[in-house]
């Protein structure tokens, strides 16, 4: 992970988290000590990030195991706190299968999965600074970062550490200010250079030459590429093709979902209308005003210049190259 | 104007403005009665869109005048109200040149102004609603409606009135947000059914096929089409090129300029970080992060359908057609 900030922990007997509810303003550390903070700490986004809550909550049930609950019930428990995470479900699956054999156990399957995460993100950012060679301005969307326990900043993180020049244009991405609050942070806490746009400003910003490539994370990946990621990023990906920027997608190979043959296997979560009709406790909008707040939306493979993994770099066609990355 | 709000109305003694800084939440009106407290409320964006600035800082002139105010003294001072508003020194050149003439021959000129400002809102109305034939889900940006003395919203209010059926997604319009808080609140008052999403949802909606129109407004229109409009525009643009949708910019001609050959040519304000780095009081990133925050984008005349005016439907190649609508 070098110089990147860790979202996680382990003190040897507690879990620490950076509470990203008091990001950007205040890095503040919080310990965790047993599974009903875990829980809350999900719940409350203090972690988030698909696969950072999956490590999270192995912990979570590490902490419950140790001090005498059952296996099933502190899994079950804490499957409840972020109830549409796959990879929560995964890591609880992962500490499940060996709870018979003790504590002791779980806590190294634990570790096991925090070095996984750190080794993905490392490798995935090891891939995307070789797949962004000769790009210096790069725009991202969202937070798919280290804080979020993947790898799409991770190319400029590494780089930047390595001396490569990068400026990053971030996008806010409304209506939770995710690039704002956490990329922006995350990438600035690095001494990687920052400007921050608003969403709309993104294609303007390709518009005037000011950007070599694009570079987002990714919720799920279907067989033939087509990717659900944060809502905004169709917008950014069709922008990038109308002024010919190469558009990369990085995510661990946990992501590829090939199950689902394409985007329109997808769902997509529909959230609360007040995230948009509100900022904070303030409204910003006609009170009842019609809202539609889908919290992610789908780019069609064809938008896509390559899928970056921990395994290498994908490049179309899909079907037949992220299969390849699994195999590895 | 029909049932349109009305951002400008001369009670017979003072200027009555809805208060537009008070939106959405609050439907006040402010009167009007001397220079000063127009200088004020232009300045404060009381009173805001350029033609309705125009209007407003002429009879805030003829209030001056008719206090006694010489006429180049109250046109000057109401000139710095808003620096770079090309409506307003026109609506105040045309005072000028009949100040001589006393008040009652201002006050009349200043009726006329808003009279021509309503009836042009009226024809572009009718205009963008035979344009938009067949269309009743309709995505527009930022503000161009008839508070800000224009339009791009006349078309959907106009055809409300006569029983077609619209609905309107409205791009919240960051960093401002005069879609959420004044295109929503215009809409919603005069009963046009809203859907408000962030900006970075416009082109998610349109993938899944619920737009068949987008409208906007214009601050400056080359003579070739190229259109600057309110920062992310473009972004509109570019998604509905991709998804096939019809892209039509709605403004009065006095919005054409024909001294500008393209885009190019059209300057583009920079404005604060703060207004991207913070929502209201509450910072929303790292301190002191680099932002970018332009004002406005062009959106290229290839990516235009149609060009709306008081004076008719301006169709490729705007070359040719944005000239004819001036001879009408």
């Amino acid at each position: 992970m070098g110089g990147m900030l860790k979202p996680i922990v382990w003190t040897g007997e507690k879990v620490r988290l950076l509470d990203q509810t008091q990001l950007p303003r205040q890095t503040v550390y919080v310990d965790i000590a047993d599974a009903v903070q875990m829980h809350d700490a999900i719940r409350r986004l203090v972690v988030r990030g698909a696969p950072a809550i999956g490590v999270a909550a192995g912990f979570g049930a590490y902490l419950g195991i140790s001090r005498g609950k059952r296996v099933d019930e502190v899994c079950d428990y804490l499957a409840t706190s972020r109830p549409t995470a796959v990879n929560l479900f995964w890591a609880l699956d992962r500490v499940r299968k060996i709870g018979a054999l003790g504590p002791s156990r779980v806590l190294d399957e634990c570790l096991t999965m925090l070095a996984e995460m750190e080794a993905t993100i490392q490798a995935i950012g090891e891939h995307g600074l070789s797949a962004l060679e000769g790009c210096s301005n790069v725009l991202t969307h969202c937070n798919a970062g280290a804080l979020a326990g993947t790898g799409a900043l991770a190319p400029m993180l590494i780089g930047h550490e390595r001396g490569r020049k990068f400026n990053v244009f971030v996008d806010e991405t409304r209506p939770l200010l995710q690039g704002s609050r956490i990329t922006a942070y995350e990438l600035k806490e690095s001494g990687v250079p920052v400007t921050l746009i608003c969403d709309n400003m993104a294609a303007a910003v390709m518009a005037q030459k000011k950007v070599d490539a694009c570079i987002v994370g990714a919720d799920r990946i279907a067989a033939n590429g087509d990717t659900a990621n944060k809502i905004g990023t169709l917008s950014v990906a069709i922008a990038a093709k109308h002024f010919g920027v190469p558009f990369y997608v990085a995510a661990p190979v946990s992501t590829i979902d090939f199950a689902c043959a394409s985007g329109t296997g997808i769902p997509i979560e529909q959230r609360s209308a007040d995230e948009v009709a509100n900022f904070g406790a303030k409204p910003t909008a006609p009170e009842g005003v019609g809202v539609y707040n889908p919290a992610f939306d789908v780019t069609p493979a064809a938008l896509i210049t390559a899928i970056i993994t921990e395994n290498g770099v994908a490049r179309p066609p899909f079907e037949q190259s992220l299969r390849s990355m699994m195999g590895r």
